[in-house]
């Protein structure tokens, strides 16, 4: 049985021309990039390119640099570590952002005072809630670009130009690992300081992820390096490069034609999916407004059906989606993030997130949706109904 | 040109196994092991295993964990940032560590103060240099199993018993990164309490590595993570676990049998291009002694000519060998580990390394030890003789 794979936001497949640079380059390229000979000067010099790979999509080759990083949590992380802070130091960020962003905020206590700003009643970050939040003790604001489990599509531009408008010396820091290589984020207007990318969430391999950080930071020394020792990565993470995974992840760009292509054919699907839903189990919730989340997402809320057990009986028909992100799944106790995103608390244990990928087709919507009324239907009497 | 690669201490080139074995999962196994559905789930089963080949091999089943990390410099720079310290806490640690064990213990010094010991005269770890360090407010004691300059390969489980006899309550941290897979290591008597590995070094990929922890040091809770979010690895590394690349590891693994032939094989190399170097070039030196040093690194001491020169002209003929390791490639001024390595200072530009792997041949050894002559004497008008 083909697996029907709708946990594209969890991790999502190569694409074809990632997976095949990954293994050429893990056969042939396997010296050191840091090593001074001529193997290892090359691979440093296509390791430049792939740098450009990557600010290029993002507008941001004049005023940005990359450090590559392992993950979008490492990339995240950094930035708590990283940036410089005197006495106060306030972090203005949202319950319902990843759990890299929120358990730093929260539990690097010694250096900052956590802030946690609030949603507005549709999930959206509202530039008024953050607002109150702000002083001049904010020395970080971190916004999600797309959020994880509700899939909202947040301006993350226009609220940095807002905030650094009101506050310049802001550090503004983006995640961005649900959206790069999706939806298109441009940093030509200079308001964001920081921003993690993650590969393995837009068809490159797991292991790589990147921090791109404004040069200015960078050169006023204000960003210090978790990872002390051999000074790689303009001495902010010292590590090996992964060269083989570098490269895998600049093959896995597409142009943006293609980006737009894949936008509108995920769209499509997801509306096709939300139609179907809606005409044939009116009684389930979609908490998120289509026009103002990513298409790649789709959260549902099915009432009184456990999403635990209606996984268990969507694995056996071979489908794989997700209650609550892969990152969170080993978080115990109240759903904090579902709180913070509007969520009724009856619900909690009923909600389903769908993930698609340009590569997920009509054919795959319609097994699910065969599947899933099937299942539906089968458990309607733990609905009561 | 098939260039001659005698720089393996840097990275060497994937075993076939686990090439083949990170295609295959990085096209197949593309979910997330965190993930709660059938394929996160089956990663998730898998890694386990993986787990378990590490141990193994370290003879750590009962009493230690393996945390993936990106590198060995991670590793490393984890025990710094995740021991609880009190007050007062010495590291005891040499300046011929690698940099990512010297630069934590010197950068860090809101956390640890640093106690640099000193080499014996012939490179080698002398637990009589570390006692004098020794002291109640040593929380940390760092040994290299095998320097990644000299090669010395050292007795790290004796100086661990001798450490602990001293003083129990130490934290004992190996840095095993240069000999993990080529050299045994084991762990079974328990004195050492955790352990940084490198997979890009013994034929797995570039991007994974590991901390040994002890499980006790990790049920007391008294060790903290770096990067805060998701919990995955008892808590200790947040971050999406990289499934391709940790089975691709374990597949580099080869039984004891082999590890024992490989040794043979490469410490026959080494001595033939020892015999050859001293009967044509009586004039240089071998720094560190033959049975002192693990055989997969020959350093060489070429008075009079100076390294970058002699690289670039074994550079043109193919031969990609090192002057200092990668991760130092790119620090600069006084060579600090040159000189607590005991390498006299007038000699710190005339060092070259060397180093093999199990797939080096005699073949190769012969075509470098032809080029390297005909180099030799090529320069020899700059030796003045």
């Amino acid at each position: 049985m083909t697996p029907i794979y709708f946990d594209h936001a969890a991790s999502t497949p190569l694409k074809e021309n990632a997976l095949r640079v990954l293994c050429n380059a893990t056969k042939k390229a396997y010296a050191n990039p840091s090593s001074t000979h001529l193997l290892g000067a090359e691979l440093a010099e296509k390791i430049e390119s792939c740098r450009q790979v990557i600010l290029k999509a993002l507008k941001a080759e004049d005023d940005y640099r990359v450090v590559f990083t392992s993950s979008a949590t490492e990339a995240n992380n950094m930035v708590y570590h990283g940036l410089e802070t005197s006495a106060q130091n306030h972090v203005v960020y949202c319950e319902a952002d990843h759990p890299s962003i929120t358990e730093p905020a929260k539990q690097m206590s010694s250096k900052w005072s956590a802030l946690p700003h609030r949603l507005a009643a549709d999930g959206t970050v509202s530039l008024q809630l953050i607002s109150e939040k702000l002083s001049q003790h904010t020395r970080l604001v971190v916004l999600t670009h797309v959020n994880n489990h509700s899939g909202i599509h947040n301006p993350v531009d226009a609220h940095a130009r807002d905030v650094k408008t009101l506050f310049p010396t802001v550090h503004i820091h983006v995640d961005a690992s649900q959206s790069f290589g999706k939806l298109p984020l441009d940093l030509s207007h200079g308001n964001i300081d920081s921003v993690a990318l993650s590969a393995h969430k837009m068809g490159g391999p797991k292991g790589i992820s990147a921090l791109i950080l404004k040069k200015t930071t960078i050169e006023k020394s204000q960003f210090k390096p978790i990872f002390l020792g051999g000074g790689h990565e303009y001495g902010l993470r010292a590590s090996t490069l992964a060269f083989p995974l570098i490269l895998s992840w600049a093959a896995a760009f597409a142009d943006p034609h293609e980006v737009s292509a894949s936008i509108e054919k995920v769209s499509e699907l997801n509306k096709f999916l939300r139609t179907f839903i809606s005409t044939n189990h009116p009684d389930i919730l979609f908490p998120f407004n289509f026009e103002k989340t990513s298409p790649y997402i789709l959260t549902l809320i099915i009432p009184g059906i456990s999403t635990d057990i209606l996984m268990r009986h969507l694995s056996e028909e071979g489908i794989c989606v997700s209650s609550s992100s892969a990152c969170s799944s080993r978080i115990q106790g109240t759903n904090t993030v579902f709180t913070a995103l509007g969520l009724e608390e009856r619900f909690h244990k009923n909600v389903l997130r769908l993930s698609f990928a340009e590569t997920s087709s009509t054919e795959e919507v319609s097994l699910f949706c065969k599947s899933f009324s099937k299942i539906n239907r089968a458990l309607s009497h733990l609905r009561g109904t």
